[in-house]
This record gives C-alpha cells, structure tokens and sequence, in this order.
C-alpha cells in the first residue's frame, strides 16, 4: 500500500508560487508510516491531469491531490476526477450552507461562482474546511483506490489534512507502523569522505542512513521503522552513538540543534561568554548566534568593522600589520579577536576578515580567502585561514565563514572543558 | 515540443527539504516559451526512475533531472539513465582533472568516491559545474527526445542551467517565443491593499500581472509575451512605469534589488555613510547591508550590543533611559543611532532594538515590539515603533525589522535627496 501525491495548478508550472504543499504531506505520510514513491504537478487542464490519475491509479492506493477546489472557471480537480470515473456530480446542501455562512460571518454574500464548490462526485465523503470556502473530499471511486482532495493554501490544507484526513487513515488501519527519522548534523568533514567513514551504515535497511550536504554542512539521516514510537526510538538510538563516536569532533548535533545553538549550550555550561569581530560577514556571525532564544545569557555583543580606521579604533588593530600584512591576514584576525573581547569584557573573542567577492580579489589574495580569529579566556590567540573558492557565491563565502568561525569555538570549547 | 521536470531525491519524498528546484525551472522555462505540462518527484531508486522516464520519454522531448548526481551510493540519476537507455558510462578525464583541481584548491584530496562523479553515457555532452563536484550532462539517447541532468543544489544548478543548458537550447531553436518577466517590489503596503491600487492591471493579458507577498514584502510579477526581447521589453516598460506611479514611495525596486541594494545606491549617489546600531538582530541589519557587494563604499560599520552594559560603553546610551524608558524604547533606538554615529563617524546612524521573543515578552512590552532609531547627516534623531505581533516567530520578526530599518532609510534618503 503506498500513497502518492498530485499538485494540481498552472501557476505551480510557471513557477509563480513555490510548491511547499509536498513537503508538507511527504513528511506527515513519513511519521504515520505509509510509504509514497511519487510526487506529480500538473496544470489545470482536464486531460492532463486524467493522464496522471490514469497513471497514479495504476501504481498507488492512496491519491492525495492539492489545489484546484476554488471557484473560478480554472479550477477543475473535483469535476475532473468525477468523470474521469464517470460518476455524476451532486450538489451538497450542507457545503452551501456551509460557505453561505462563511460569507455573511465577514459581512458579504456568496457569489454564484462559488457555488460550483459545493458539487461531490455522488458517494464521496467531505472534508470539512474549517478556514475557507473550499471543501475536499474523500472517496472510493473504486475498490482498493482512495482519492482525497485538498485545496492549495497550505493553511487550510494542514488543517483539513489533521482533522479529517489523518484519522480517516488511522481508522483504516493504514499509517499504524511508526516511522521516526533523526538527523545528525557535522561539519569539518566532506560528504563522500563521512560516507566512507560510516559506508557499512548507508547499506543497512531498518534503520536506513543516508547522507545529504548542503552549503558545507553535511547530515545523516537515520530512519526507523517501528510498531511503536518506543520501538522506532529504540532503533535509532545505538546507531546515533556509534556513529558520533566515529565521527567524534566532526558530529556537532542532531535535528534542531544549529552550530550556533551548540555553541550557546556549551558557554552556558562553562558560565562563559562571547563577543565578535566581524569584516566580510558584516554582521552575520552575531545574527547566528542571537538566532538562538537565551542568547543574551552568553553573547555579548559585537563590532562590524568593516573599514579599516574602525579597525584601528575600535578593535585596536595595528596600523603596521593593515599596512605589512593587510586587512584580510591571520594577524588581523587576532588582533580583532583580542581586540573585541578587551573592549566588551568577554571570555571569548571571535573574529572573521576576508574576500567575499565578488569583486577584490587578487592573485595573492584571491576571493574566498578568509581568516578566522579566535581568543581565549587565558588571553591566547588562535587563526585559521578558510580557502572557500574563488567561485563561490558572496553569500555562501560568507554563510560558510560564520559556520567555520562558530566551529573554531565549538572545537575550543569541547576541548577546554574536556581538559578540565 | 515540451519539456518536463524530474527530480530526484528521497529527500524530497520524505520532505527533508524543500523542492524549489522545480520553481526556479518552472520560470525559467517559462521565460523561455518551452511548454512545460509535468513535474514529478521520484526516490533514489532506479526501477522508479526507470518507470518515470519512461512515461516522460513518451509525453515530453526535452527531460530536464535534477538531484542523484552525488558521489554517494543512492546517488544514482546517471548510471540509471545510461542504464534505460542500455549505453555504457565513461570515465571522462576532464572530469576527473577539474574535480581534482577543485579539491586542491580547498587543500584537499578528491575521494575515490568522487571518481564515480566523472562518469558519462558515451556520447553525452558534459554541462561544467563552476562550483562543486557534480557536473550535469546533456544526452540525446534517441531522435526527438533530450536529457539534460543538474545537481539538486539550487545555486549549481541555477549557474549551469544559465551558462550551458540555455545557450544549448536557444542554439536548437527552441525557446523562440520570448516571455520576459519583471518583478516590481514594494515595502510598507500590504498584498490585499496594493492588489486594490492596481486591480486593473490584474485583468490584462499581455502582460499579464499577478502579485505575490512574502513576510512583508509585495511583489507584482509582470510578465510579457513577444517576437522578440524588445517587443517584450515595450510592452512591459509602461505598466512598470504606471505602476511606480501609483504606487509612489511604498515601490522600492525591480528584480534583483534589494531594499539593501537600493540604500546602498541612494547612499552612493549621496556620497554618504551610513553605520548601524543593533539588539535584537544581533548584526543581521549589518549583514543585511554588506550582503551587496561594493557595500565597502558606504557601509563603515556597527556596533551589536545585546547587553545594557554594552550600549552604554560603546554607544553613549544613558543609564537613566534604560532603567526609566527600558532597552526596548523609542529613546534609547535614538540614543544607539546617534551614538554609531558619532563613534564611526558616519552620516547616517541606523538602530534597531526589540524583543524578538520567544521569550522575553511583557502585557507592556510584548514580543514583536521593536523600536527603530535613525541620525541624520544633520544629527538630528527620529524613531519608529513597530507591533509586529506576538504569535510571529523569531526570525520573522527580526527579518521584519531589517527590512523596515532598511525601509526607514531609503524614505529618508528620497525625500532628502528630493528636497535639496
């Protein structure tokens, strides 16, 4: 038994709207257990979307459809469906009732247009729509074959999926296995070069472990399938351990975890704080690490300095070593690190200088070239430089640097309290 | 002729991450003039690729794949499309070179996994990946029927598409009809409002104009049909202009503008500075403004103080405004900008302070209550308070108040620079 979900709408096509519906419902079918191979859009046009149901019908069970419920001429899924089964369509009463009260509640009358949102394929069981004046349905139209219908704003289609859809499929006894997924979070370490790492792991088939990478940041993701949520958990747990242990330092967390909020849990456990210098990031280090709730507990603040007399005045960085070794140098970044944490009193002191780009590279010091500054509470000063690519888009050279810099102290951080 | 969409990731299915792929080729096409019918999602497993192919191979001429180009073992889109099709892969050299170069560059050695990333159908045309390791290839395994295969990261996938995917079909001929596009922002009205102003515009044909909001932002798409980029391109420039008319200062920009982007002109052609004061966006506003590039050349610098201490030290807010009026005020927005100003010696001083919540908020100050301060070259000081709701999430409301900060500015620099 497998379910299979059909985005109907032109302006999906044409890229006008971006299609979260999908995300939606592929990961509420993965946590009830009911496996879904396929994912179709079409647009609004009768035949096609015959074509596909045609298709889909052949190969799943459960047809989960968005959009097209509305009450202008474009709007086609529910009569579309109907006569590709052949099944006459019937007014329902209670929807026009239902609707004609949605309009008089915010003081108007139901135009004649949205009458054409009351009609059901005879036999087919309706989705309430608590929010709008589009209803869905749920209907056999033939043995073994489930069609449910949903409008595309994604509010009224979560609702309508949660309230109605989700205990129809509990109560046919479908989505009774529970399948959980967890997701391990690294950095520092390549996507290929930690699929070899775990390579026994990526074959295994309950749980699965399967890697993905994004803007330097590479995750597994474990799933389980289970009879109960104990069971899945019970799954999943030694395989987490076993493979951070792998990984060690390269593991920073799981799921919601973030570097920066990794970072905030381990300063609120040394009772420490941090404060930042920023060039080429201009900011965006400490908007990471405020993103975190309760980040005043540890961050202090910061200075953007992004001209070189800020530089000098604020952070107290040489005028020597911006004129010999120039902004964008490991010195400097010490320097800014030191720098900042004397002017605001913090434990630690981070800093980021480098090329963003596009433009301001050179041979020497070509774009992508950026260093990190780290201090330490004992007054030590630490750099690392980052060669991130001449290619690489300004935002990522930048979104990059930050995780890098919020790593550095991660590291530190681990191995200071490890020490003690 | 058409063209269909495939994408490729159990990811997908599972919603681990969102699909904007589809969107983003969804336009494109679109600008182009390629019909565009279908999309379909499939996992990382061949027989269901296979199966899709199949269908699409029968239904469109040009497949357009993204995702399953990795170097990892579910990584599978092009040994299973060679394998349709019964064509052996090759190891392409050229491939191997720049995946080694690449890796060098970062001073890292390329994984024996990646050799797999070198691998072709005899007979393919390579698509050159300028930023990573997966390169994409372009394939006619039979008469009337294109392959075209793209990584499923977005902003590789975006560069190859424009710099080999769109010459190679403008070369075939296809694509003739020329549909342009432009995007009209605005900031400070809201969707349902604007859509008022301009309903007119929403009934025409060619161009066409539809709106779209997106956390505070309005956007007019204004797309047009035409023999060629100019006839386009006429037909488009009036309802612009019409537009911008009507919508006065509340229209801040086309396409790729940014309200950062359009500051950074104003401040340029004012030959002024501008440095920023921050709380609860933690240097977002800083990062915000220096995520343009050239932002060297009116952007000084910022000072992030998230503790009371700090806004006092370093930007001269008095004790008695904090403890009489509170952080979160209209007074102490204006004491921070005044103070970034003064301390980095810029133009213009730009703050921003608020309870970005989850936590933090009172039944006086509840989350979302956010207080914005600007110093202008004349020093005098002005504030603005915002109540952007407390069901809002954290990044939504420091977003927000970016933007607005951003927004305060750019009326500021247009009535200055109107008046003089």
């Amino acid at each position: 038994m497998s379910a299979e979900i059909i985005c109907v709408g032109t302006e999906l096509l044409l890229g006008d709207i971006l299609n979260s519906n999908t995300q939606y419902l592929g990961r509420q079918l993965a946590d009830l257990g009911i496996p879904h191979y396929f994912q179709t859009v079409v647009g609004d046009n009768p035949d096609r979307i015959k074509q596909v149901l045609k298709i889909a019908g052949e190969r799943s069970q459960i047809l989960l459809f968005t959009g097209g419920l509305g009450p202008t001429p474009d709007d086609l899924t529910t009569e579309t469906i109907a006569n590709f089964f052949e099944t006459p369509l019937e007014e329902r009463s209670e929807l026009i009732a239902d609707i004609e009260e949605k309009f008089a509640k915010r003081g108007r009358k139901m135009s004649p247009s949205n009458r054409k949102q009351a009609l059901m394929p005879v036999g087919a069981q309706i989705i309430p729509n608590p929010m709008g004046s589009a209803a869905g349905m749920i209907w056999q139209p033939r043995p073994n074959l489930t069609i449910m219908t949903f409008p595309g704003v994604p509010s009224e289609m979560h609702r309508m999926w949660e309230e109605t859809a989700v205990p129809f499929l509990k109560q046919q006894g479908w989505g009774d296995n529970v399948i959980l997924s967890r997701t391990l979070r690294f950095w520092g370490i390549g996507e290929s070069n930690l699929a070899e790492k775990v390579s026994g792991y990526l074959e295994m088939e309950n749980p699965t472990v399967a890697p993905y990478a994004s803007k330097g940041e590479v995750r597994l993701r474990i799933s389980a399938r289970g009879k109960s949520q104990e069971s899945a958990i019970a799954l999943i747990n030694p395989i987490h351990q076993q493979i951070q242990e792998i990984a060690q330092l390269d593991y920073f967390g799981a799921d919601e975890d973030t570097l920066a909020s990794v970072v905030g849990k381990l300063l609120l456990e040394a009772k420490q704080t941090v404060a930042v210098a920023e060039s080429c990031t201009g900011g965006g280090l400490g908007a990471r690490l405020t993103s975190v709730s309760g980040s005043s507990g540890y961050f202090l603040g910061g200075i953007v300095a992004y001209s070189n007399e800020i530089k000098q005045k604020l952070l107290g960085v040489k005028a020597e070593s911006l004129n010999q070794e120039g902004a964008v140098s490991g010195t400097v970044a010490q320097q800014m690190a030191l720098g900042v944490k004397k002017q605001l009193h913090s434990d630690w002191g981070l800093s980021i200088t480098g090329i963003a780009g596009p433009g301001g590279g050179t041979a020497e010091k070509p774009v992508g070239l950026v260093y990190l500054g780290i201090a330490t509470p004992d007054q030590e000063t630490d750099q690392v430089e980052l060669r991130l690519g001449e290619q690489r888009l300004r935002d990522t050279i930048r979104h990059v640097s930050e995780c890098h810099a919020l790593d550095q102290l991660r590291r530190k951080l681990l191995l200071t309290n490890v020490s003690e």
